[in-house]
């Protein structure tokens, strides 16, 4: 029962606590005020239900709600339309009403799969969110977006659907696999080089501790992440203005996603890549000195990260860039960097720069 | 450009103008101050397509509003998942962006799932609702219930989402059938039956106007349906409460049409039944006298509409039934009538009843 640390994400009559701590999925304290109803669907898919499914359910039960299991297999190349319907089918069946709960527990994939479960059954039921990986306790969990993909693009059916809570046990990143902790470290570092340098130094100074799982760095990675996306979310809900900083990386990330395939890349690998292209881009404009895209790659590769881009032809970057969410009135919107730990939002990066860029001239 | 008549949703930042009126398609005006971005993607059917898409694909060129057109397949039947999926991809391969308007010319179909495509196309895109139907300009396009079906229930997937604006042309009605004009009036006579016995009486007296489709009778009748519907919708917009009264015949009817499979029924000719079966379950617990069971009978028969249920078991009643979206607890929500014009949420009608009624003892 040792330091947990709850911040919240203030959002008027939506907000809601992120509890971030070890050994977390078994206090039912931290679920009990959020079941009234008596009833929730515990969604999660079948990598984690074998090792923390039970101890939610228990939880639940000492909660005296009654749940069922709703398992759906791993990976991103699931987070879509098909899987949901099996999820929609199974909460018909077993006749959830409006006020069952959902309860998440898996990586993002999990959580924006049934977090848009929940925005949309029965036109909407609440939700808990209990991420077990590093990526989703720092970012996905976090913030209400939830979606599935579309075969033409990454995340491009969606909703915004805030969860009860957030209960992130950091105890359950002991089981998580070397690769998906570094994709959750390129989400972290993100944190560092939109908004706080100093984070930034500090990850530069820890990033061997973060990957050999020193509990106490992890947990300080966690919540100042959670901290900045709180702050962010808080500013901007939908997503009309600084909320886009948050995507730095991930247009050009989700290019690769959606071109090499969902699941051929984590999402955090995508990420990393995404940011040493925006990083490389904003230096070419500029912007950003060489020596900030240095230590940005340097960091990244000292995560575990690969940096260089996969090749692509320049049409295909371009069409699949061209559907992203951020864009406006046919152009590209791109997130860059002045200086790490200063994003900006840039409607206007000149067409010719951007086509150079990707052909690798 | 005689008659309009301009209703509004009372709901804060969400409110939103329904006008009513002859040619309305036709005014740029209506139309000009939703479509800021430039970008319209017009959603219609192959029946509506030919008949009304041109005259507002002329009206939004007339606003400087580039538009394409998305034509889904008409009825019931396609209100699914695969019909959205195809209209996702459509919007993709356009690039339609954020700022991007949904135009939903149709019936309820039409509406209910463009304005769901809406509400989850990149996490949300703005709409306007151009309904051609009665049954649409009375009830589906007013109140930002967007929806599909699953093949477990009908209306089970979906989301709240309001329209910028209702643009009810009733011009339009002229060419709808004569099955489709009766199937409205069953939505038109439940106004009058949950909320407004004058006007129930008004119905009485002037159904034989409506059928015949004297403009007047019908302008009149959708204004006050949809002042109905727009003071419940304000007093309850996520359906916490009153707004369940609008449901009135729906938990027999959805039944019916989950049952006999979409598109075999039309969703008025369920509701007229429903409604009867309301009545007739209401009389028997004592609630409503026999007289207003006939009078609502006579009313829904001489609107052209069916009253008696299909012989269905008891047991697949129950089942659909017990997948409604009113539920709680595990229990049937039903809404009955005391009297005409006055309807009451019933979360406990004895079981031992309506299984009895059911089974027609």
């Amino acid at each position: 029962m040792k330091k947990m640390q709850t911040l919240t994400v203030g959002l008027g009559e939506r907000s809601y606590p992120i509890h971030i701590g070890p050994g977390l999925i078994g206090q039912a304290a931290l679920f009990a005020g959020h079941l009234r109803s008596g009833r929730a669907a515990v969604i999660t898919n079948e990598t984690v239900a074998p090792l923390y499914a039970d101890a939610v359910e228990t939880t639940l039960a000492a909660c005296g709600t009654r749940y069922f299991r709703i398992v759906i297999p791993d990976g991103e190349a699931h987070k879509r339309w098909e899987t949901l319907d099996r999820v929609y089918g199974e909460l018909l069946r077993a006749q959830a009403d409006r006020g069952s709960v959902i309860v998440a527990v898996g990586g993002g994939v999990v959580g924006d799969l049934a977090g848009f479960a929940a925005a949309t059954y029965q036109r909407g039921v609440p939700y808990i969110q209990v991420p077990t990986t590093l990526l989703a306790q720092v970012d996905s969990s976090v913030g209400g977006k939830t979606a599935v993909n579309h075969v033409l693009g990454k995340n491009m059916i969606g909703a915004f659907h805030q969860p009860l809570a957030v209960i992130a046990d950091t105890k359950t990143l002991d089981t998580l696999p070397d690769r998906e902790l570094a994709a959750g470290l390129a989400e972290v570092i993100k944190y560092g080089a939109i908004r706080d340098v100093a984070f930034f130094e500090w990850l530069e100074g820890n990033v061997g501790r973060l990957r050999s799982r020193d509990p106490d760095a992890l947990a300080y990675a966690i919540s100042r992440s959670c901290q900045i996306k709180a702050e962010i979310v808080a500013l901007d809900e939908r997503e009309a203005g600084p909320r886009a900083l948050l995507n730095l990386g991930h247009t050009f990330g989700h290019a690769i996603e959606t071109l090499e395939g969902y699941g051929a890349w984590l999402h955090g690998e995508a990420v990393a890549v995404g940011m040493v292209m925006a990083a490389r881009l904003s230096a070419r404009l500029g912007r950003l000195p060489q020596a900030d895209v240095n230590r940005l790659e340097a960091l990244l590769g000292h995560a575990g990260l690969g940096i260089e881009p996969p090749a692509l032809p320049v049409d295909a970057w371009l069409d699949a860039m061209g559907r992203d969410k951020k864009n406006e009135s046919g152009r590209i919107t791109l997130i860059l960097l002045d200086r790490l730990g200063t994003a900006v939002i840039e409607k206007n990066a000149p067409a010719n720069e951007l086509n150079a860029f990707l052909s690798g001239r």
